[in-house]
């Protein structure tokens, strides 16, 4: 049966400083790349194994896969790297602080802009401190300028069904490394979960998150790999 | 015009303890990863950019390609890692100490054995400590049991003609980290160095080699980007 196995990043600088970060390149912290060794380790002793990594284009997500990978012995699995993976785009509250946000929109608004299914935040301004839009990496696709968690499932499925989905049914094995927001639009995906209900799922950092999977890639099972 | 680095992975134990490593994976020190470091932070200065990168399957190598990249803020663009661009296979003096051996096998033997174009080192026997032919990761291909370098040029050029170059042909800026072998079969083809001199020519760890080359692919000039 195909393996799938998701991870979220370990701890960036933004989540420990509780800024909204997006797609803003945020590094991890020492814990999160600890977090990532850990999540290797782990694997490791749990006999897993891979044919196959992904990430998105951001650095958190690829230093928590070579970081997994390397405590692995696998640094050498081919891996691919594609925006559509990327965190969701927050808009103009990338770079605020959410207690400083919520002083000043209201706890109500904010609740909203995180917790909605549909809901953007406000657009990023062009030009603005935050904005990549100019940066080479994104040179080949229009940035959004905000999205909301329907926004960022509807760009990470045509990855999820044109490249990863055929994979696995090749037979690969396959590790991914993401985000929050990419890895609730593949977990509502597998996992059938109802629109309001997939906002209020946390993704804890560093923790794999096993998938088993039948032949056409119905979820039989969803577990913390920690936990079994 | 076409852009190629190339650098060769960062100090590794076994070059720090002076022995035969070849295919057996051996990690870089903590001074191979700052040279790594510091090749990156170096090729950003220079303000080098690229497109593609190409890696071993090896640690040593891939390592030090993504703390190059990192440093850079590059960690984002695509690597292939293939096995054609592996160091020299050292057959059955794979682990042993450099002095040991050429106090067992006289200095002149040894010297043959490194440093001669086409006389390959004793076979590896199978199921030796450091065969490598049950390994994962050669699972698609026969493992050498020894290569001469004129092995080595033979199995690197094909990735070189089929992959490489092609890519450099349409116009991708390319960075190859790789090893003292696979990156002497490189500088062989491209600055057409005669079978015994290329034997002599020593490529350091961590340093970028640049290459100008004109639209054909033919070397107009090569250089130490620290030298420039």
């Amino acid at each position: 049966m195909p393996t799938l196995v998701l991870i979220r990043h370990g701890q960036s600088a933004w989540n420990l400083e509780n800024r909204f970060t997006g797609w803003w390149d945020v590094d991890v912290t020492e814990q999160g790349a600890a977090e990532a060794r850990a999540a290797g380790e782990l694997m490791a002793a749990k006999g897993l194994d891979f044919d196959l990594t992904f990430t998105s284009l951001q650095t958190r997500a690829i230093k928590t896969l070579n970081l997994a990978l390397e405590a692995m012995g696998r640094l050498w699995l081919p891996t691919e790297k594609h925006w559509r993976l990327n965190e969701r785009h927050y808009g103009g509250l990338t770079g605020l602080d959410k207690a400083e946000t919520a002083a000043r929109h209201g706890d109500e608004q904010v609740k909203i802009w995180r917790r909605s299914f549909d809901v953007p935040p406000p657009v990023q301004e062009a030009g603005s401190a935050y904005d990549l839009s100019s940066d080479r990496r994104y040179a080949d696709i229009d940035v959004p300028a905000t999205e909301s968690l329907k926004d960022t499932i509807a760009r990470v499925l045509p990855y999820w069904n044109g490249r990863i989905a055929p994979a696995l049914r090749e037979g690969n094995r396959v590790l991914i490394s993401a985000h929050g927001n990419s890895l609730r639009a593949l977990v509502k995906h597998l996992s059938n979960i109802p629109d309001d209900e997939i906002t209020g799922l946390e993704i804890p950092t560093g923790q794999p998150i096993v998938y088993e999977l039948d032949a056409d890639l119905t979820a039989t099972d969803r577990y913390y790999l920690s936990e079994r």
